[in-house]
């Protein structure tokens, strides 16, 4: 496991919410967002973050300002964001080396084009690694590349609580000597939380001569990342959850430097393209992360995207792990206080070095109990089958929101469990 | 050729632009976009419209509303927009039926995707057919295709003002009988203006057994459009142009009904995914043109983008049609008049059914020349190797606007002569 030098408290259930906001360095940084509603308990930030103060004054200046005022001409710069905000995002929060992140598309996208690549890479080797428990849209994606590609999938049945472990991806492997073209995982499973050992799965890989694809949605913004570090090929990852982008912001890819001009982007599109605006015949990337764009890129996504990413990094991903380590331990003592007790048991992992910044509690009924959450203004999420996912976005979500919201989810269970009792 | 039903004049070039104003059904529309700096002639509208006001308006209520305030319950009726406002941009702009037009990704991931779902709707046909002259990201998307898939481009190479023509299409698919997998061109080139037969060469293409994909970018918006009583297979096209939607608004696709189902998406992502929160194994794509949706799309680009299309589809698409031949012909009026006595040439179709809302004009030094007139205030776009293109998007272009940039031009160009003639 990547060692972590990481300075977090453990604080225990009786443990006074408001000392423990009071004693927060990071609680400051909160005067950053917008908080239109101060009665909502919001525990899904790691799904949809809250929105940056300045991000929404941007996105007026650049409706007024560029959009209005510049008209064609603010193509000048916009057309340097999506590496400028690349470079922002990679060296600030993933470890990657300049020139080396774009932000750009969806994670979807991103995700087929450079596990095409990869795949093209490899063509004498047909198999690709990856967990039944990873995020679903690179299941999809992937599912159908094997089909499109003649390849096979490996899946990995994890632990669904602790796993893919590193012992899963070695015993993947070796199950296919010489024939694994790609690994790819998520870095924080979005279910669990649970953090894949990045840097010894990527080392596993490459021994066995294969690439490897990192999803990092739910790390990025959360836990440190060192790309570069770890000699990672590829990544992929989106920018609305811990990064506070806005509704369906632009995604981001990160290629080793070394890979940009020798893996090929399927999808060649003229924001790739050398000299663009001559607009001659036959493709030839530009050079850098940028020959890696396809079409033209949102801007009015990509400029609220950069204000989410910039207090990210100004905040410190170190802070931010620390804030991090301390809700999630506050929540797993709330939840072996309160909630074990009541039917419910952990769903994310108890070594705050394998968690991220999320916890999930499992109940037969999460699904019931997450509607009424909502209604009772507190917001979670519920995962399929059986979790509710406590997202504590580590900037914004405060101690007292982690002992109000699980204090109503005991609430609302034990209603649930004096209703089944009446019943019976 | 599809006929149309228009009422337009054809101004001379010693008409009154002031009086051509006054009496413009449409001018009252130009109240509700945005005119910070009264003085610039924005001849440009064709590559970035200017915003309408309540796109400004709707972008600040998305952020602080919906956004801040609704958090990730917003998703509760952002998931409906794709396929809403691609309801209203298909049956109100492009004559499609419901549920056969989404707004999603980039134009050149949408040509991407669905090039490839044609070719492997025709895995035995070996040649896709489209002209020199097309937009160059669909180009480079093709030679990508090409060489990924072993399939062979047939480049038309049409006339630079009046092609690609139906004879050109015709003979490219006599080149090849029964080879021919997918005929791939735009309705409106982007440097002419040139309005390609999609009437005709659907019908061509249809009859030797391909598939037809059409780029609307430079016609949707500005000409009227029949995708359904043309039988039209596949489309695709932007919404930052015409209608106005904002710097790299979301792109849009169109598939015909009845091959929704029938054809495969290659980028199968979870928003096309059936039961999408349940994320269950086994991609199992939504019935409808949502099941074409691939990763998270992008809330703010489209909420912009929604105002921009209901402005067009507010003042009628013949209206708009209407002011766009007349604003061509002044200027083609001007051209004749001003700029061809001093060295410039046409680079549009004279004949008004045969042309799109922009024209072109030509002369050795237009590059110098575009910068001069940019500096000047008045802004239209340089096309390699030779072309002004003057965009004159009907609902925000007056015709006084058409006659200073003309004449602007006409006086740069004379003082560029004079300066030559000193030089000799």
């Amino acid at each position: 496991m990547d060692t972590e030098a990481v300075e977090a408290s453990a604080p225990s259930a009786d443990a006074d919410p408001a000392a423990l906001d009071a004693a927060d360095p990071l609680a400051e940084l909160r005067r950053r967002f917008v908080f239109p509603d101060p009665d909502l308990v919001y525990l899904d930030g790691n799904s949809l973050g809250r929105p940056p103060l300045r991000a929404i004054e941007r996105l007026a200046r650049v409706a007024t300002e560029e959009w209005a005022g510049e008209l064609i001409r603010g193509w000048d710069h916009w057309l340097s964001a999506p590496g400028a905000v690349g470079d922002l995002l990679g060296t600030g929060l993933l470890g990657a080396r300049p020139d080396e992140v774009a932000i750009c598309d969806s994670t979807t996208v991103n995700f087929y084009r450079l596990a095409i690549a990869a795949l093209d890479a490899r063509p004498d080797r047909r198999v690709v690694i990856t967990d039944r428990a990873n995020f679903p849209t690179d299941r999809y994606v992937l599912e159908g590349l094997a089909r499109d590609r003649r390849r096979e999938i490996e899946w990995i049945d994890g632990d669904p609580v602790d796993g893919p472990t590193v012992n899963d991806v070695r015993a993947a492997l070796q199950r296919h000597p010489g024939h694994v073209a790609l690994v790819t995982l998520s870095h924080v499973n979005y279910r669990s939380a649970a953090i894949a050992d990045l840097s010894a799965i990527t080392r596993l890989a490459h021994e066995a001569g294969a690439l490897v694809l990192w999803d990092l949605s739910h790390s990025a913004g959360a836990i440190p990342i060192r790309l570069a570090a770890h000699d990672v090929d590829l990544a992929v990852g989106c920018t609305y959850k811990y990064l506070n982008g806005g509704p369906g912001a632009p995604a981001y890819l990160y290629i080793r430097g070394d890979l940009q001009g020798t893996l090929r982007n399927p999808i060649q599109g003229w924001f790739g393209q050398r000299e663009q605006f001559e607009m001659g015949q036959g493709f030839e990337p530009t050079a850098g992360i940028a020959g890696w764009l396809t079409g033209t890129p949102g801007i009015l996504g990509l400029a609220a995207a950069e204000e989410g990413i910039r207090v990210a990094v100004d905040a410190g991903i170190d802070r931010i792990r620390a804030k991090g380590i301390a809700l999630t331990e506050y929540a797993i003592a709330l939840h072996d206080a309160w909630l074990a007790p009541i039917r419910f048991t952990l769903g994310s992992p108890r070594d705050a070095a394998r968690r991220g910044a999320h916890v999930s509690v499992r109940r037969a009924d999460a699904r019931s109990l997450t509607t009424e959450m909502i209604a009772a203004g507190v917001v979670p999420d519920f995962r399929a089958p059986d979790s509710i996912r406590l997202g504590l976005s580590p900037l914004t979500t405060s101690f007292t929101d982690v002992a109000r919201g699980i204090g109503a989810l005991r609430d609302l269970a034990t209603a649930a469990n004096r209703r089944d009792a009446a019943r019976r």
